[in-house]
């Protein structure tokens, strides 16, 4: 199969899931230039892109995409055998990429940007080490210097992913550390502190609102790392398209939810177009049961509040998540388009216990060889409850193997030995934390809940299907068919868009003396620069 | 493409490949039935074939194999652009499999050729821990109980490799072990041994020769294991076939020599054939420099000499291999077909230190992403070499990176961190271990070097060549032509085969009554017991 070429941007085809972010200061919608000073202006723009469906991966990502995609799908038919199921399972497997998981698909497109849009140096936080080292890949491959602020507990306890960013290059720093305020604080109050991911996400935005030229990033919850994140279920509607599968479910964990939705989002809008719309699960841990325990509210996406007021599941941003193995599920909330996709009624979630879900891995693991993730071990376990409830009926189920466990062989040695512990959080804790962390914030109303999506099975086969819809590169036909804009040429009218970049400026005729903007648009440093260099005049609508 | 069906025995074109392998106490030439005690019926014969030049991979070998084949062939051009050349860098990567590397392609294998024969154990030993693991997933996917002889040195320094092949269900015992007799006496020599390879293979044998239902298995330098390893050869021929692309230059690193063999015989065959015949370079580390430093003599494989002798590149049984990252290439031999292969001419050997091994990498690493284990590096080095000394022209140059160094973060941050040391064993080191280790051993004349191979460019493309002699599944078309021989009805005449199995046995028709042997033909205590159970009487030759 060959390589989708475009993401799949599901804002514009359901506006409905793309609510509004909230200013946490003033309260007021946030806008695409609201975050430029952290982040890359085109990603600023992916994340309030209501307009475009499919979005053109760029050929400098799409190289890099081709070290490790298409990802493999394959049968796990000894896990059929070991269950004795007549369901057939499939998985989709992340964990071939470099960096062993899905998040490399975003860190190498977010290095991308930041890149193009002049950067010299990316900063990020990590939890346990996925993301930190899918941004180091991403750098490297673009040649920018890159920072990590790792959680000091995770730094501490996990060398092998430290060495691993800094064998690409990256300068990683145990957080909180001595290089920004927020860090000195914390340090201050404790110096022993153990850190967390709130924590590490501040000295990161601290550290790239510092210097004009450094950007932020971050590897899942925003919409433009969900959207990076759908050439999985592109990729996966074309392979089964191949073998003429059309899917009764699809499975994935959910931490962030930028795997789920790039899994799902895909299949949800292949729905709309009339096939036959398969059921979606997100599995959470009953450590941190988001979706399945927690409300659906505005909150903040941090502990320190300094990221938007977004409405998501959530546990309450001062919640403390238990130490469970697989540390990418220990987030409070959950991406607001996920969030709302499985509010509307277009998916369901379900929360397993920490013991239940490294019983699957091991089934999973001597039948199929891979030691999944702590995180993706979930997804197998929701997988087999599944096939084990359906024994008798013939269904296709495909579960998203997000990465493998090779930095996770000590979680496996407890296991093995004994020593795991149960993970359920008492509902008292989160009725706790939901009550000290959104009380106080006003709640705008839902916005409406999208209508049901027409879906049945086509007359045709999901195979030829997929081949008259889409061009045979996981693309849509008509996406190639809209005329780029015309490069303006003198006085150059800018104003349909609201951060005008160096990229932007690209477009530009050499003549150009005049741009017109629209009243509110962002200029980029970097973009003011060139305008400066080029002596052309702003004119701003009025 | 579609998936290799037969392994390529190379023995069968090139029998002056295949030197005999001799008693350590007679002398004598060894047999299929000689090994019948410690290993598999069918990989005893497989080992001494020289008849079949196709060997049918078996069907459940092959549904292993679909869990992580064919293996990926990806274009290194971000590497190409650091270096700056013309050179069109491939690599065939084997980490994507379960367990990291290559050595799955034989495990799988071996596990299923014991279960065949009524095992219900394997036995064998690991040094690094690859190995181990391997068979570790093979024995899981059999259903086999596994012991794994880890050497303590390696036990102790590597937690997370003895937890991956706990996972799997093995049992892992530190070697020196007080199990076995030969384990004892090295505890009693020395309470704190921390063990070697020679000593671990040493106590696996005697394990497994304890249980006639228990098998022993090894993860290079044989025959059999060699041919296992020829999917990746053959699968890289159709892959490069489909792009038509002949390749000049084939590097694959060295350790008992399977993965080199594997990629490189294959293509050996092809040009016999006609095709152009690329160079095929092997690489060593300078602290191990068996073939470029060692001697083409008979000398045992361990060092405690229980292991047939053969010829091969050696530094000395005796050599004591200092302790360098790569621990997969530590060893004082060379598979004895690998190095009748070089020694006759038809490739070359090149021992790189440990250091540009690293900075090599690095270098990849940071251009393609992913983290080659140690030994795999060697082979990265090997090619920037290449690719740079010939940087104005146009080669095609294919490396095999046999696996991903996750469990290797250690030595990187040794690297990074300026502590690496140099590995140069000196001269005289080697001259010693030779004369006292090889000294005493008679050597027979090496049998007639092959003939040099017929080489050259067809008129047709490589693509249509590829289609014309092989049908599409790396199988050559005349393979499945042989009529099976029909099967024995009554008075049955096995007296072709030198070894008689359960497998053997299959193929005769319900009412027989009796069976014609070869004189000297095992009978394995399995197939006895089945002979018995039948009342099938049994009649040998004069």
């Amino acid at each position: 199969m060959t390589a989708p070429r475009y993401w799949y941007n599901i804002a514009a085809d359901h506006p409905e899931l793309a609510e509004d972010y909230l200013d946490p200061a003033t309260g007021r919608a946030l806008k695409a230039e609201d975050l430029a000073d952290v982040f890359p202006p085109e990603l600023a723009e992916q994340e309030f892109d209501h307009d475009r469906t499919w979005i053109p991966i760029p050929e400098p990502v799409r190289e890099a995409y081709s070290r490790w995609r298409p990802s493999p799908l394959r049968r796990a038919r000894g896990l059929e055998r070991a269950l004795g199921t007549k369901c057939r399972l499939y998985y989709k497997y992340e964990g071939g990429s470099p960096i062993g998981s899905h998040k490399a698909n975003s860190g190498v497109a977010q290095a991308h940007y930041a890149k193009r849009a002049g950067a010299r140096r990316v900063v990020a936080e990590t939890g346990a080490g996925q993301w930190g080292t899918a941004i180091s890949m991403g750098s490297a491959f673009q040649e920018l210097d890159c920072e990590v602020f790792m959680v000091r507990n995770s730094f501490d306890s996990k060398p092998g992913r430290r060495l691993y960013m800094e064998t690409f290059g990256s300068t990683v720093h145990a957080s909180p550390s001595p290089l920004t305020s927020v860090g000195k604080e914390a340090l201050r109050a404790d110096p022993d502190s153990p850190g967390s991911l709130g924590l590490a996400i501040a000295e990161a935005v601290e550290s790239a609102k510092e210097d004009r030229r450094t950007f932020y990033s971050l590897g899942s919850a925003f919409n433009f790392v969900c959207m990076h994140q759908t050439v999985i279920g592109l990729e996966l509607a074309g392979q089964l398209a191949e073998a003429d599968v059309e899917p009764d479910l699809l499975i994935s964990c959910i931490g962030g939810g930028s795997s789920f939705a790039g899994l799902v989002f895909p299949f949800f809008g292949m729905g709309a177009k009339g096939r036959k719309q398969p059921k979606f699960l997100a599995v959470e841990s009953n450590a941190v049961p988001t979706v399945t325990a927690g409300e659906f509210a505005y909150d903040h996406g941090d502990s320190a509040k300094l990221t938007p007021l977004v409405r998501m599941y959530t546990l309450g941003h001062r919640f403390s998540p238990p130490g469970i193995h697989a540390g990418g599920l220990r987030y409070h909330g959950l991406s607001p388009q996920v969030s709302k996709f499985i509010h509307d009624g277009h998916g369901s979630a379900v929360a397993i216990p920490q013991i239940e879900v490294f019983e699957a891995a091991l089934k999973f693991t001597r039948s199929e060889g891979i030691i999944p993730a702590p995180e993706a071990a979930h997804s197998v376990a929701a997988a087999i409850r599944t096939a084990t409830e359906h024994r008798g009926e013939e269904l296709d189920i495909v579960f998203l193997l997000t990465g493998h466990g090779h930095f996770d062989m000590t979680a496996y040695g407890t296991y093995i030995g004994g020593g795991m512990e149960e993970s359920a959080t008492p509902t008292e804790t989160i009725s706790a934390s939901l009550r000290e962390s959104i009380g106080g914030i006003d709640r705008p109303e839902p916005q409406q809940v999208s209508k049901p999506v027409a879906s049945g099975k086509g007359s045709d086969s999901f195979q030829e299907w997929w081949r008259r819809h889409f061009d045979g590169a996981a693309t849509p036909a008509t996406a190639e068919a809209k005329p780029a804009p015309a490069a303006p040429k003198g006085a150059a009218d800018l104003s349909g868009h609201a951060v005008v970049t160096t990229r932007t400026l690209g477009d530009l005729a050499a003549d150009a003396t005049e741009v017109r903007l629209a009243a509110g648009a962002v200029v980029t440093p970097l973009a003011q620069d060139e305008l400066s260099r080029r002596s052309i005049r702003i004119v701003r609508n009025s």
